[in-house]
């Protein structure tokens, strides 16, 4: 640790909550409210979400992202069905099978691709492998998209639409992981229905979490049809705030006055400022280009050492995301920096300067 | 509405949380934490429950009663096993087969008993009928008490003691659903130890939310041999919080200086308040004594308009809960009154007024 | 055992298959033949129950009662639902969850009523207790009648109707039970149709098993909506035969020229008998009225005890399915007496002498 | 088809059953008998296989290869647990998710492999990628193997007993899906016991059905502890019959005098004829040593017709199988034969003939 400054990169829940967001949860306490998201702050979140993606939505707050996205893959996905995601997803990697708990037994069939990028030729690849009404297989019946990534890229609205143009006519529906939608979104300068409903996008998992909130994520519905028995899911899930109003607060503050796009872009700057920062080092390695507010580096393991050594907390990196070629020799580590919406931009310089040595 | 006072009595979680609590929760805030339970104000709530209950425990904090009870269930009871339960029990009646859906479909056997409560009889009756061995039937593997019941009455130690002995000798784990479980210590005057463990429980549901925090239930297993896949159920249920701060925070608040009995005797004593004021007037009649923060009351219709009229809010109750001799007349209704540790003295005296008109 | 007489009464499971069904298995077996049910026994079978319920039909083989009652519910039922039954019916008593497990967690609710019927005013007391749209409840779904009931009673068509449209008039499906479809068909003196679609079943467990196949029932669907799932619910239940043609040629056999409704009738007679010789006898006493080939009696000890010294195998059956005060004395049992299709008038005399003494 | 020949290569289960095994189901069918499993025939075929495997064994009869894999891995993989398999096993591709049923929710993990085999490496690789403990990932809990594979591969008794060892140091416990393991037995001249429970394998599902039963695979646990449940777990599958003596009838003749390895036996050589037959062929291509009754071959296109135009019937098969450089050429196809214990001589003579041209 450098004087009183944070140097931690492993995560971006690794912060707490934006005061404003915490602010909001204080004021919402006040008097009694009615339970189980039937209060006024839970509405005023959904007439929010309604007003920023541009049309009728059906939404859900939960707690966490593993039960916005486990339960939004149920919502689409019957016992006998596939999910196709990347191989790499967070929902097939990190969700200790979440989705097929509460998807009574779908499989998650991973498709290979850079840098967790699904592309059209390996989603028509393995379409091509699950012939429908085959009795003996399961059935494709959701795409799950990481926007971003698990490695941070981004999707264009165009790759979007071309992937749930091919999900559609397989009659499958289309979820997002947006876990670091708002990151995504901001990299990539788009209108949130354009990189969600207006590209194909069903059910969105919409994270606030990761960028400020304490605990909040939403599952959207835009094929609302989908959405008539969510509340049952959710329920018996456990996932039915008695406070809803906590919920409501959160996301209420969230959206409100742009700070979500505010928070993402400053989590995103940081992460450019420390990219910049390393690939002025000798020895570092991108692997693939930063989009968002992650950065993932092949990294001397010595410039490691100095790294950790100066207080920073940063995760190692899977090398199987890497084709073999770009692996780290035996002298190189492959590491992730996650910095936040919180992450202050003396943090970023303290890091550099301890990679530098 | 009289004045600024809320004469809300629907429920004690239509309550915010309890200053102390929401300010351990901003206090919890500044800077980064571990992630996903691993962080210092979780491990201080362990510590103190482990010091509360006077022995080791494993602990596990969830956002939901739902959850706790749900996920506590399953990890006492196999697919074809059954929880034994009272009929009108909340896990039976009022979270939507959680139960069923965590357990990957046990069946709850509901018994019945005189104000939620469950006799040695009637559990001996049950378990004459659910022979072990029998492959064609589901199997008994776990009694599930509710501390205090749904109506609001008490277990005494020695009637916890007497159905877990039977429980624990036809082969059963014991489980306490105490979302009251506070408003039942107080009541009872005994130590949380005594009603719990000593008694022959082994798993319990520690709530916290209905008492004065926002959303935070400890799951905590006194049988520690249970709780060693338990992680693995609350990650993939969806429940493992990111930013777990936030639950340990308001868990380690809750049972500081003994605020949660604080609490609780403050809830209780309003609902004394409000069964002295109701008792006072002609046409009310009180099913069973009130022992806990719940006043169950039938009273006449007209009384009830005229607690409307005043602004109050409250529930009706099902008069399946009574013997058909008591139920309400045609110009009677049965309804249920619930202060919190929020609720003022000047509501409950306000309730009163209006009911006496 | 008198001789070569079996006085087996246990159930009529304990009887092999009748000749003309062994001999279509032989039959069945000369040459290859398409695997999974594309065999055309199968599809004979098909057109041949189509035929007797004047209909299309879509229509599954399984090998066990059990399958077909869980494969069936689990079609009509989501996990959030309810099934509404006789609280000592098959799938709720019999069947160690297997409906709970098909449906992914689903709740039976169990209903009183007289030897195993449910009552209009008991469906309409149950329904009552279940508001629709309540979230934290589940929902009634289906309605599930076992013809003839696990006492053996019977509904007539205008029962079925009235209970069927209380279901379908609160959005339920309804399932019958079928196991002892034949034995109910051929004491009524309707027609298939008349107890099944034209009188509201949804969908029909249809036994063959029971009344003289070796291990054959038909999902049968007369809403064929419904039916569209099912081929994958059946195969990755592990349901789907390899060899399919097993089950077409018993299911093919057991309906070719009547055989079904011989084997029904000639067991319905055995009861009969039975009946009546054991009705001459003091001491015994029925509580209900024997409808098909099932006899409830409570008889003297020392009678059961005769009975049991003469070979005669049959099981005790569970005094809570009467009044308390029906109940057997000190001095009495309370048995079940199934004769099957196999059984000779021959053992039926036996056993009435033997009870006799 | 040439003359009254049946050139039927699409499965061993297109065959009907062994007439020796048909007529033990016909000589089992005299008299009562007691229901469920508990019948004698069942209980010789269980002392039959303790005596073929020179140990004890709990056994488990059951009607499909779906059910005997999706029952025995539930019964050794929690719902947070991973299945280990080859990425092209029956159990990950071919049955309808019921595995991911049976175990609510476990994940299959397929690994690569040539012909359908596992190597120490791959699941040395797999393992790596799977940390213990990490509560955020699926568990590795089993490793199952297919003997012979989907590509009629097999492993010797030592490569058995490396992949054992590596699972179960860690901690794993090893399934053997024995579909065809009388084919694989005899092509290996080894034990029952050497390529099972002494090379490791501690559940195995133990085919009849392709080999000359009707419909009957044994679910076989030499962990005998691990068998404890499994009664409910078939029972609420709705897999244990009521005239149980139609399983116990066929594995009790399928095991006898040793038909069961010389039907395998039979087969084997058929393919071996076969085999041979085609070899003798210009552009005919074997991508692996066949091993088993399986053939696999890329052909011409225009041999294929000439073998359909003959009446031949059989399945293409994947060239996903294949290497890249293996994959057959615009005017070639990739086909599987399977020849059973039914096949004939002439059969298979007449097959290469057709091919021939």
């Amino acid at each position: 640790m450098s004087g009183d400054l944070h140097l931690d990169f492993t995560s971006d829940n690794s912060s707490g909550a934006h005061p404003a967001i915490l602010q909001a949860i204080v004021d919402a306490n006040n008097g009694p409210a009615a339970a189980y998201g039937a209060d006024q702050w839970t509405r005023r979140a959904e007439l929010a979400l309604a007003d920023i993606f541009e049309r009728e939505v059906e939404v859900f707050l939960v707690a966490t992202g593993t039960a916005a996205n486990a339960l939004a893959l149920s919502a689409v996905t019957d016992p006998w069905g596939a999910v196709l995601c990347h191989e790499f997803a967070h929902i097939a990697a990190d969700e200790c099978g979440a989705p097929e708990f509460f998807s009574a037994g779908a499989k998650l069939v991973g498709l290979p691709g850079r840098a967790g990028k699904i592309t059209p030729a390996a989603l028509d690849d393995a379409l091509a492998l699950m012939p429908r009404g085959v009795v003996k297989q399961v059935q494709p019946q959701a795409l799950a998209l990481s926007q971003a990534t698990e490695c941070g890229a981004l999707y264009t609205q165009a790759e979007i639409t071309a992937l749930a143009e091919i999900a559609h006519a397989a009659g499958m529906a289309v979820h997002m992981d947006g876990a670091r939608f708002a990151n995504a979104l901001v990299a990539l300068g788009l209108t949130p229905a354009e990189i969600s409903w207006k590209a194909g996008v069903d059910v969105l998992s919409f994270g606030a979490t990761k960028n400020g909130a304490f605990a909040c994520e939403a599952v959207i519905f835009f094929d609302t049809d989908r959405a008539k028995d969510f509340a049952y899911r959710r329920k018996r899930g456990g996932h039915t705030l008695s406070k809803g109003r906590l919920l409501g607060a959160q996301m209420e503050a969230y959206l409100r006055d742009g700070l979500w796009l505010d928070l993402a872009g400053k989590a995103n700057v940081r992460a450019a400022e420390l990219e910049a920062g390393l690939a002025a080092l000798p020895g570092v390695r991108f692997p693939w280009r930063r989009e968002i507010n992650e950065v993932f580096a092949i990294v001397p393991t010595a410039m490691r050492q100095r790294m950790l050594a100066a207080g920073a907390r940063f995760h190692p990196w899977t090398p199987r995301a890497l084709e073999p070629r770009e692996r780290p020799s035996a002298d190189e580590v492959f590491i992730r920096l996650i910095p936040s919406f919180a992450t202050s931009p003396e943090a970023v310089v303290a890091l550099a300067a301890a990679a530098r040595g």
